[in-house]
């Protein structure tokens, strides 16, 4: 008999998120779970439960809906001040976003809001997103700096992000992201100098990845490049935007470096998603900034999809192309924009998004050993995941073997 | 002083929609309202609210944030049972949905799954829905039948209606939509005269509105007005799905018989545009379907904007081409695939809507005498609603002077 401390029962369909042959669900009808101490330690039939598992305490009655895994998003900017609802409007009316980004607007708007806000007001704004977060079904979520653009103002966003994992649930997987774009004011070469001499090596225990915007707007290929093999050095995973506004080297880089991640690949070439594929990157996709960027194009999923590249889904929350905490809201973009299988959307916004952050054996699945993370949705299938779109379907959410919302 | 049993204090902005000549939404800084039974008495700078109203009980506090009248959803197919979801996935890898339409599926399987429900399963059904477009801010829905097609089945759907809006604080205008699709195995001729004859006469106290699909796969020109013409006998305001799928008669016919709505509106000419705005009939769009259905061609908005159609942004609530019940969602869903303003997105889920519905002395505003409905949203501006994608910002839902969703 396993010992338990947590158990949900009678869950429709409990999807474990271990592929089968004709199962990339790892479906289990009328199933049950079982954690210790904030891990799963048995899955399996309900009918099996009674046998298996000694629970003390009460279990959660999923009364016949869905379980999934906790939702992984894996590219996410949870800590802005300010709106740019105005940009999100004039973007429509024919406004480029790469021409939004400059003099005091766009990215460097957000920056200096802030800058302006103190810790505590970042705090209590990343909290809310959070809680947002964690309604939607998300457990786990990668979390970028990348609008303080200095050395005080970047240390200023990673306790931000330190303070958040501790005041909420909700675990957060920190990223450096100084290289989000040149402040204004700064000269190109010496804010370059700036990140690899004195921001790469302060943050080293603070952040797990660095991340780069390699694209016309932010950074050049020569820059990419010396920023990410100085935090490879340093102990960093890696993380790149890449080929999101137009063509360039990002991705051929990200595959040299064998980073982690190469985020957005809107115009990444099938020989860079080859490359990707051979050096075991994650492609993490964000259509929901693709949808509120107008001539996106669609990222080459049919490349992706023939060399096997590890695909993750993600919200992209961020206050200029994607003001949404929903993960499920992704995967319909995901499906209607581009035309993703709910099947490959659902594997992108758990396992795809755990692959690419390193927590492969930890997260984005339900089998014995994982953490106890787990989002209970009012409905049958899977499928019907991304086909309520625009409306939150999850009616509980667990993390740690713990429920985190009302249930 | 004005007597009130309800009021909102400390509204951020509260948007009467009563435009003004800067200002579309009637915008009131700072702003309170006032209810006695069920309906607006006053609304104004709260710094004027002591002086003018004798408030028995207590206020809600909106605490800075954003309140709009509630919402009014113009186009909803509430009542049916089954899911629809594996067709949802099959037209994103490039099945058209009027392929769909054939046999056993679309929406003849609806049908056939609504028509195998008990009335108090469709209770059921309809019931969580309305929780969900009231937990999303709308207060009031047009609501159709359509998946009955035959006498005793409509009947029962109309019944199903009339116990949700007995069962929940969702305003619901029924609508009659025998008119969906030509029921399997039943002849043509002898459908549209079973609608002409016994259907339309049997319901005509029963539903405030006739709607007839106008398109290829439903029902012709010929068939369409037979059975609007007769509609209007009877005493039934008109509505029409139309040029949704390609182009056609459809809007010509709305405009001819001067419909409340014609709605879809896709494959529009301008031609028909202005007669829509001549016959004074509302333009009812559907962005959620839109997006569902690849390959839908914006609706000919220039043409809207030019003749000043009034226009309705509605969620068009169904199993097939939008599962969901998020205004707002629509709202972002219009703004980023056809460019629509935040502003005309909020007018056309507002007072737009009222008015298609024949409203707009009642819902859809909040002067004095309108319905004491709103939507209390945690955000400071109107243009931040529809830049919040995908996720539901309202926190509070206000019917009649009552909160119904939690504060």
């Amino acid at each position: 008999m396993l010992r338990a401390d947590f158990a949900i029962r009678h869950a429709g369909r409990l999807l474990t998120m271990e592929a089968r042959r004709d199962d990339p669900y790892g479906t289990i009808l009328d199933g049950a779970l079982a954690a210790f101490l904030g891990r799963v330690v048995w899955v399996g039939p309900d009918a099996r439960f009674e046998a298996n598992v000694a629970l003390a305490g009460d279990a959660v009655d999923a009364g016949g809906c869905l379980v999934t895994p906790g939702l992984v998003d894996a590219h996410t900017h949870p800590v802005f001040a300010g709106s740019r609802a105005d940009e999100f409007a004039e973007r429509l009316s024919g406004v480029a976003y790469a021409d939004q980004q400059g003099g005091e607007r766009g990215i460097q708007r957000t920056v200096l809001a802030t800058r302006a806000a103190s810790e505590d007001d970042l705090v209590c704004l990343a909290v809310e997103r959070a809680h947002r977060f964690l309604a939607h079904g998300t457990t786990t979520i990668e979390a970028k700096t990348g609008y303080g653009l200095d050395l005080e103002q970047e240390r200023k966003l990673l306790r931000v992000l330190r303070r958040l994992a501790a005041l909420t649930p909700l675990r957060v997987i920190p990223t450096f992201l100084g290289a989000h774009v040149v402040p204004r004011g700064v000269d190109r070469a010496t804010y370059v100098r700036t990140i690899v001499e004195e921001m790469l090596p302060a943050f080293r225990h603070q952040a797990r990845f660095c991340d780069v915007w390699c694209d016309a707007p932010a950074f050049t290929a020569a820059e990419s490049r010396a920023i990410l093999r100085r935090a490879r050095e340093l102990g960093y995973g890696l993380r790149m935007h890449a080929a999101q506004l137009g063509p360039g080297e990002g991705p051929s880089i990200g595959a040299e470096l064998a980073a982690a991640s190469v985020d957005h690949l809107e115009y990444a070439t099938p020989a860079q998603v080859q490359a990707l594929a051979a050096a075991g990157t994650t492609a993490v996709l964000c259509p929901g900034a693709a949808l509120t960027v107008p001539g996106s194009p669609r990222p080459p999923l049919d490349a992706l999809r023939e060399y096997g590249v590890p695909v993750a889904i993600a919200s992209d929350l961020n206050p200029g192309t994607c003001n949404s905490e929903s993960l499920t809201f992704a995967m319909s973009a995901a499906c209607v924009l581009w035309g993703m299988t709910p099947a490959e959307t659902l594997i992108g916004a758990t396992r795809g998004g755990a692959r690419s952050l390193g927590l492969e054996g930890e997260a984005g699945r339900l089998g014995p050993g994982h953490a106890a993370d787990c989002a209970i949705f009012d409905l049958e299938a899977p499928e019907e995941i991304p086909y309520h779109v625009g409306v939150n379907r999850v009616k509980t959410t667990v993390v740690g073997g713990r429920v985190v919302t009302p249930p």
